[in-house]
């Protein structure tokens, strides 16, 4: 392989982030999270998104870059107008990774209780 | 009011963010979200977190500032030892989120279905 083409991978594994890196980082800003609430209600064109934001077209625009890179939205050309649509799978992706974590912490207590209870039954059966 | 005193909340504004933008933040960091997922086992000491992340602990104090800071992870000092535990109501907060919006774009999804089911109805009958 040449030397270029060792770079290239390695600037490639250097800009690399994970999807959930990439999703989480997306929800992380208010103007973001406004377009995926927007979205929610159905498809909506560039500036259809960038109306309740007080900001630049160009800055909607990066805004959504963001949103499409890490794939919680796609959009699509048609003539003149760009129409974007979330994609439900990736929010169930990010929404999934917490409740996971959640449901493992919350079930260490649903264990606890029940190790509790069996000893109340077994000091009350003693008594 | 003092210029210093605006200046003092006009700084405090700039600085504030959303606890979402804070929570969403401290999960899209991969060293952050292993940190939650072993937390997600039951409470743990900073060292047991350390442990399998190839970091210097003082990187790892840092991460476990940014998820204190979101709220989504709180720890207290015993002697020498921080243990450190998920908040679990926290967690739930961004989950919440992210599913109204995925459940609000499926449910226009769910009355495409109706709406489509009825009309064939009608076909049906008119036949």
């Amino acid at each position: 392989m040449t030397g270029i083409g060792q770079s290239r991978i390695l600037k490639h594994m250097l800009n690399y982030r994970a999807p959930l890196d990439l999703m989480f980082h997306a929800l992380a800003d208010p103007a973001r999270r406004s377009m995926v609430e927007r979205l929610g209600r159905g498809p909506a064109s560039v500036s259809e998104l960038a109306e309740p934001l007080d900001m630049t077209l160009s800055a909607v625009v990066q805004h959504l870059q963001v949103l499409e890179t890490s794939g919680l939205v796609r959009s699509e050309k048609t003539g003149r107008v760009r129409t974007c649509r979330l994609e439900p799978q990736a929010l169930r992706t990010t929404e999934q990774w917490i409740a996971a974590r959640r449901q493992s912490w919350e079930a260490r207590f649903d264990r606890l209780g029940e190790v509790l209870a069996e000893f109340l039954d077994d000091v009350e059966q003693e008594e």
